[in-house]
């Protein structure tokens, strides 16, 4: 059976095919203080709001750069474009409410893609009863998604900038899976990984194709706990955590064999873990500082526990310092990601 | 000498720039009881927010297909881009407030053009008291600008669905010159404009580079007014108040004679101006209904006055009808705009 393209049926039968995709799964759970009053089909969407704090996120992936429909289903992609906004508002503590969705597709896609595309965004957001209200579609080549996500707190947010001198550093769950997952989908012969299980190689393509759902309950805790600085891993445990203490004015010490490494990359070197689990981006954990007693009593509460990694000490020149097993400076050549510098 | 690229810089020495030029010239006439709590370099932006109703919209502008930089200067590629945007806060008779600006960026641009592009923005949204608190960069040729926009109503928001059967069609300002704007710009020898003057020619180029601005001031009159329904121009009168109908489940009669065609188009036949009038999309005027009294009683306090245009009868197979000046069907070819199908 021939399938049908985008442009074959054009802009307005997509965008209704999609409202109506939308509408029938739209979540019942969405706190009734912010009750919608116009969704998609007006010129903005409408809600109530009592008094509160507010949060608004972007987020875009574009096909080549963050994601190719090659190496991932279509699901998986709206999933993981959806959850990288979800975990924004997740490392502020808050809750995910509404959003809106702007495309850039091929006339050439096959309509079955754009609707399983979408499918993965609505399970991601209906997770957290989080609605589409709006969006906008454009021709693009290549194609894009970018998700702009409104979320509020209910108690104060936790922001990079709180990170005290003597904290510990703390990760939920584990890290260092993503990146593997991709060396394995780019290459699926890499030598570094001959040692991993076929098992363990599934495990970790998964985690970089549909990471686990954003770390929303872990910020409430962490908000409500009164933690001093958070943030989600989007460039990297390194790099991101770099970002935290830029932003607070300190720098911090990670231990390495402290490191919560994915399990199926049990098998390999310990550097190479290391530089796996502090360079490995979009694994939407969230990195947080507070006292460590402060860390084993939110353990007792977090659906997804943390460890400690390391502490925070005064600023130096260099925002991290990943010391080994002997307590020696790591050289690792950890590199942030940069769209546009060619190296 | 030789201009800097996107490529030489990196993303984060672009950041950086780009922070720098928001901050310097971020409006202070936001009101107090939005306060912004943290801005760009967080997961989120956050902002306290009293009790109201609040406004979400989203619109992308991509290269090749919404803009064209040798047509365009960069800086009103980014003045438009925000007014789209500021246009649909604007039919719903809200206030902007806070936005997010996601870039898909070509490594090969000139960082000179990114913050020109960006001064644009800045122009645009600043008019409004509107802050730019947050956004993402992405590799991406075409590149492309996205804007979600957050606002509130003070008022009840003027909704698509209110339109009544006897009301008044009415819109603000001019409408036409656009799309005689970007045909001459696509081809400068277009026989159809030959009686435009240079100084026709140029105005018409300037109100599709660079639109008025969003008719914000307008949209809260219309609100305070109570008129029944409101949309914004941006893909044509025609099909814009067609959506409107539909939206209200009744149609409208349109006189071509009434329609308040711009000023530089006058020396064209009449169907012709009519032609544009009726498709001319990207204009950013406000079509809304009303009882014809108070359409004269808002023309007294409108900063941009308004026209009537024709009248709400009841639910027709069309949506939408336009009549001669003697009353018979203008049989116009009036296509919606659709980005996919290849016609």
């Amino acid at each position: 059976m021939k399938q049908t393209k985008l442009k074959d049926i054009g802009e307005f039968s997509l965008i209704n095919s999609l409202q109506k995709l939308i509408e029938s799964s739209a979540p019942n759970n969405i706190d009734p203080k912010f009750q919608l009053v116009a969704g998609i089909g007006d010129d903005t969407a409408v809600w109530e709001s009592p008094k509160s704090t507010q949060l608004l996120t972007t987020d875009t992936s574009v096909e080549g750069v963050h994601f190719n429909s090659i190496n991932s289903q279509w699901d998986d992609i709206g999933w993981k474009a959806m959850t990288a906004n979800l975990s924004d508002i997740a490392a502020m503590g808050g809750i995910p409410l509404y959003c809106v969705i702007s495309l850039g597709l091929n006339p050439d896609s096959f309509t079955s893609d754009i609707l399983s595309l979408y499918t993965g965004i609505l399970e991601a957001s209906n997770e957290y009863g989080c609605r589409v209200v709006g969006g906008d579609i454009s021709k693009s080549v290549p194609e894009f998604i970018n998700i702009a996500l409104f979320g509020y707190c209910s108690q104060k947010p936790v922001t990079r900038f709180g990170a005290q001198v003597g904290e510990s550093v703390a990760v939920t769950g584990t890290v260092g899976g993503a990146l593997a997952g991709l060396k394995l989908l780019t290459n699926n012969q890499d030598k570094a990984f001959s040692s991993l299980t076929k098992l363990e190689r599934q495990h970790v393509i998964t985690t970089h194709n549909r990471p686990h759902s954003a770390r929303i309950h872990e910020g409430l805790k962490l908000a409500s706990s009164g933690v001093s600085a958070a943030i989600d891993i989007s460039d990297g445990l390194y790099a991101d955590l770099s970002r935290l203490c830029d932003a607070s004015k300190v720098s911090a010490k990670i231990h390495q064999p402290l490191l919560p490494v994915n399990n199926s990359l049990k098998s390999l070197s310990s550097k190479e873990q290391a530089l796996l689990a502090l360079q490995s981006g979009e694994e939407y954990e969230l990195i947080y500082t507070a006292p460590s007693a402060l860390v084993q009593q939110l353990n007792n509460s977090l659906l997804t526990p943390s460890t400690i990694i390391g502490e925070i000490i005064q600023q130096e020149a260099q925002s991290v310092t990943v010391l080994d097993r002997n307590n020696d400076q790591l050289c690792l050549q950890v590199d942030g990601w940069d769209h546009f510098i060619t190296k």
